[in-house]
């Protein structure tokens, strides 16, 4: 007997979190329904629009990441849609969308020993970043392979203001980039963005890859369908240069 | 070099199917920017309420499907988000979500043959339920273990009604249903209500389980998310009972 | 309760077909094992031998095929190992690895009808060929994208037929290889080796991809291996080139 | 360009780690290319006895574990059998195969410490256990939900002492057993057997869970057979009790 709180099935009666499933079927949008299911209320009408933006952001950025290039590379096997897309999102990894998870854990930690200590924005990204150093690590969610600027953020950031999500988390990210900047400007990238904007939304910060996640699953889908229905199957994706260096003869005993 | 008409990616600048990803986000709902990533075109608004209805009739069926099962068992083993919610995503298959795959190609085949011969609705049902017969096969979209009359069909194809999406693909799935009452009520599944709209809206069938899987791993994170924050790591999640049959102390020689 | 054959497994007591598990560790060879699961008894010398050159041939191919290319990218992205050869092992579907599965299907069908019919091979494999050109199909196991005459089928046909399993479906494909070379020549690749080798150890084309499979993990692995402990995490990996032709700065209504 | 130094692959040439395909088959067993693949050298005989051995140990314990759960959850749905072995392979995580990985990483690190210090096994177990205390952790690899003594390990740490891989890696473990059972006996488990072993034969900690894969694999690729050829797809594998206990019947705004 496997318990839940998310639903209830019963014959001719499907119930997520309170609400019959026929009555949110074109009542409320999907993203808001993703809202439900993960806090189990409805969003407000702010809440609703960051998350749609939220989920939005993530959906496709080109064949170049290990998700979709993954994607690709399987379906081009003749293999169903599922498999093809299950492979890309096996590459949202501690590199790749991972920067959420480890960006919202360390600004939860770190707004909440803020408000332990008393100390103020500047003064705790100061902190962090000497903590960082003494560790050996980089503060996730800084910085694109790409963009100097990534407009993704500057409109997630813009949103969140206007709709009131940029709280202590996003301020602590702020006074991050700042602290950066004394030496070389580092931008927020999307990744921090929303890592930023999820912790001012109260979502547990184990939840970060999912907002990439579901997102992405829209773009690789394109993809998958893309490549299953225009490039011929087992096509030449890349090319070997092999760099062993010892006897190319050998013999078993 | 991998061609793609998808996205187009330059340093600060992101551009999906035309548009900035800045202009999207936060100003097109989810899945309307799903809508044009698999169209190339923005949905118009009857289309852009269909589209989210249909996804989030999908978003979550309890703990017994195979796709959530598979998610929990492999969350349970303490592994990171993704991989369980992949794993459940691999458990789309001919059995289901299957049926919306495989309802949309027989519906969309048989409204061509259907138009090219001149056929009725009545005439076409009749016909193809006599071919699947022949071929010991099933319509798939019909019947359900465990909903007599499934309320997210009555909901989605009222909607589908409502928005002006009840064409050929419908109207077939419809003549099929009554010809099955003759004998034994059959209803159509939820399955079966998505496999005649996405074809109403000329989405190609090979597309069938995109529309199920985006709208599933909504409700499998929700799952995961649940099995890793409120149950034991590795519980007890079934019980074995050995069938085997013969010697059980052999030797290998 | 779940039953299965296969195994009991009681406390400080694992028993696997019929054998302790204390028994088999060291004793038998993996391979060996490997066929005592899936056909319930141990392998006689013959079959021990044969079935270790058989998972042995599929181990690797080098970074191209699809499997191995994916398990690669998902790698780069900073996954735990097994996400990554799982992505790989997504990538064994129709053309990559399915070549078994199908092959042995078409193998075991036709040698039935073969018997049935009391034809000889040369006339099966006439008749096979004629209806799999009004069907407008390929016979799979046949040529190479990159072999023209492939190491492991030589190396593995003339080990089944030095230890007698080079039966009827062997002869069969030899028959079909005939046949085209009346026109052109095309060589029995490695999966149409394996084809009809497992079809003459008498096992079910069901697990014809399963010997890919389980040799190709070991591959998987290695490069796994290679990529996380040699290469940056997310290195570029693949150039995009974008073919949209539409309007590049579109608004969203 | 790809660099690798695993094969190199030219037209009718497969060279792995400087063994010609075709010298491989059938003349090395399968364990032994595996560890050729991994260590670029073929193993010695005794090397070659306990890799066999090791990845034996690993390959069924009956439905119950996650792996194996998942796997045949994922084959009930009519899904090729590559992606249920894929999923079952998802969940090899941190507490299921993870205490080889973490095992083995732990032991490597206080072997070197304790030659650093000087300590004799001891001493070092003694200061390790602190240690773990105080970070509020457990060793991995002692402990089983089922067995109290592992028929697994008996038989692995045996071959091992008859073989000469009962080095300071498994002298340690032996150490920390000894300490355990100063209060109450906790026996080496089959994980913590095979992260003794592999760190005696100088596998890299990270390549940990890979002797369970490819262990593993072999018993799911039977159970998922098990599943396709003898149950019913979608069978009613589990049952679902709704614990939610908010208002039934909420209405979307």
């Amino acid at each position: 007997m496997w318990k839940t709180s998310i639903s209830k099935i019963e014959p001719n009666h499907i119930v997520t979190r309170g609400y019959r499933q026929e009555d949110l079927i074109g009542n409320a949008p999907f993203a808001s329904v993703f809202f439900l299911l993960l806090k189990g209320r409805m969003p407000d009408t702010n809440e609703a629009k960051m998350i749609d933006a939220l989920i939005t952001s993530s959906v496709d950025h080109g064949v170049t990441p290990p998700s979709t290039h993954a994607a690709r590379v399987v379906a081009s096997a003749g293999v169903p849609l599922p498999s093809a897309v299950a492979a890309g999102m096996l590459a949202v990894g501690d590199v790749h969308g991972g920067a959420i998870e480890d960006g919202a854990h360390i600004l939860q930690e770190w707004v909440r020993i803020m408000h332990e200590k008393g100390w103020n924005f500047k003064e705790t990204a100061q902190r962090l970043l000497e903590q960082l150093k003494k560790e050996k690590k980089r503060m996730p969610g800084f910085g694109h392979r790409i963009h100097t600027e990534d407009p993704r953020t500057n409109r997630l950031c813009g949103l969140a203001n206007d709709l009131g999500f940029s709280k202590d988390h996003t301020k602590l990210s702020i006074a991050l980039r700042d602290e950066f900047s004394k030496k070389k400007p580092l931008p927020i990238n999307v990744d921090g963005a929303i890592a930023a904007i999820i912790s001012d939304m109260d979502f547990d910060w184990r939840l970060g890859k999912a907002f990439f996640l579901i997102g992405r699953v829209a773009g690789m889908i394109a993809h998958v369908y893309e490549e299953m229905s225009t490039q011929k199957a087992m096509r030449r994706m890349c090319v070997q240069e092999t760099e062993y260096d010892g006897p190319w003869e050998r013999q078993p005993e």
